[in-house]
């Protein structure tokens, strides 16, 4: 089971100081395959691996920003040579659990040409004619880019349960259909990363106030947020259901501790990095010959 | 007739200094409607109206940031209480112009969130079936949104004319054809601003050559690149076409010098900077009751 406790871990006696957040991420923040989840014994609050505090948190992403592009740039040239290899980035949450200000992060990150993001709303009529699935094939990544999907096919097994949208019945096959499709993705050359934004209920009334508070941002909020939050328990509930099921080889799930926005980022940054790093992209060789084009493009 | 001279014009006897880059641009880029353009006359490692140098340029640039953020914002608030406006902004230029650039320059400026980039490229099969602007449609920004095309329908009657991909005769009427729908994308709330960026035939060579010395930018490069540079005056001319028939009060051509990127990524920003101050976004009123929600937020 996925343990994150309040407390950063005490480093074993004789431990290299400053191994810190060098060490692999993913492998501590990912959801256990079939394993259980707990989200009440995660803290929201939470640095688990990470930098000391904020400051160090900032500067330590934007120190990996030079090899994040690197990457996606190498991503990107892998593919105009036939390479379908390309990162899915699945952004799960309760409202305010900063889903929008990850996808700035990220981009911020990235060239943004390389990047195709897509924010999901309720379906649309056209939309809820198809199986749930058509419109997230729609909005999928390229071979080369990096997609963003801020909310995702998850939520056809979070609100609709949670809201009673579906017969039970549908929605307990939905599980299965999300990991098969989620292979296929895997087999197709998509490394996918999902990741829980896991707030607290109480920095959730903080921000929803926040909004309150701001008349710059009365247009963020929406008072069916407060029924929204009504629903809390359920929607953890869903939520730890949907961790359990669809966490797979293939696309597993990862919580990020996100009551700190510079540790949410940071963290995304680096699950990205070691993803990234797996996939290990390469320029392609130049399909032309050098020398020739060289001598005629001096010519001009 | 637009002029841009490789000099910046001396101030006025009396001007006050430093006056510089607060005038409005948009005038001094505009291709007049109906006026004659001479790409030749235009220089394109002029500064026109810009700061004096690089750093100042990049200084001047940063200060537009937070500004540029705050409209957008706003756009995208009001689009949630109704307002369909939004804007457009077309990049178009020879290769190497830096369209590509400006894209991730003009991102970095905004919420991505809050944006739609689009690159078109060759026509599929599929696209080509449909009038070509079809796949224009499919791509608009939505109300409160920031668009961002690199090419255009503009290719059709760029590399359409100078490749004779179709008959002159339907060729001559896409000008019209093109002017009409950018008209009614105005009428509906769009603002259209498209930019021509303009380098010159030895700053192409130059960036080229770069491409080919650096392997690791060698899969930007394909020998084609040489044959279209072959064609550079048939491409000036038929940007000239374009650009002298479809600068129309509704959507007008700007033509941005772009041999020094410092300049063109100050330049872009002012321009947007201009153009959403014009359209003077505002924040929409709370649609709910402020008192009542607070109140209920607190108990919960």
């Amino acid at each position: 089971m996925l343990r994150i406790s309040a407390e950063t871990p005490k480093a074993p006696k004789g431990a290299r100081k400053g191994r810190g957040h060098d060490a692999p991420l993913s492998p501590l923040l990912r959801v256990p395959s079939g394993g259980r989840v707990d989200l009440g014994a995660l803290h929201p609050g939470a640095t688990p691996a990470g930098p000391t505090d904020k400051a160090a948190g900032v500067a330590a992403t934007a120190q990996m920003a030079e090899q994040l592009a690197s990457l996606q740039e190498r991503l990107y040239a892998a593919s105009t040579a036939g390479d379908r290899r390309r990162v899915l980035l699945v952004l799960q949450g309760m409202d305010t659990s900063g889903k929008g200000g990850t996808v700035k992060h990220v981009i911020g990150l990235f060239n943004p040409s390389g990047c195709r993001i897509k924010a999901f709303k309720a379906p649309t009529p056209e939309e809820q004619n198809h199986p749930f699935l058509w419109r997230i094939m729609k909005a999928l990544p390229q071979p080369g880019e990096i997609g963003i999907f801020d909310r995702s096919h998850y939520e056809d097994v979070l609100i609709a349960r949670v809201r009673d949208l579906v017969p039970r019945s549908q929605l307990g096959r939905r599980y299965a259909q999300i990991n098969r499709f989620e292979k296929s993705l895997a087999d197709d050359g998509v490394t996918v990363v999902k990741v829980f934004l896991h707030i607290s209920y109480e920095e959730q009334r903080k921000r929803l106030l926040e909004r309150l508070d701001n008349p710059d941002k009365h247009w963020k909020f929406n008072p069916g947020d407060i029924e929204e939050r009504a629903a809390w328990p359920a929607y953890q509930q869903a939520y730890e259901l949907a961790l359990e099921r669809c966490s797979t080889d293939a696309a597993p799930w990862y919580v990020v501790p996100s009551d700190r926005k510079w540790y949410r980022n940071w963290a995304i940054s680096k699950l990205l990095l070691e993803h990234l790093e797996g996939i290990a992209p390469q320029y392609p060789a130049a399909g032309f010959d050098l020398a020739e084009c060289r001598a005629r493009l001096l010519k001009t």
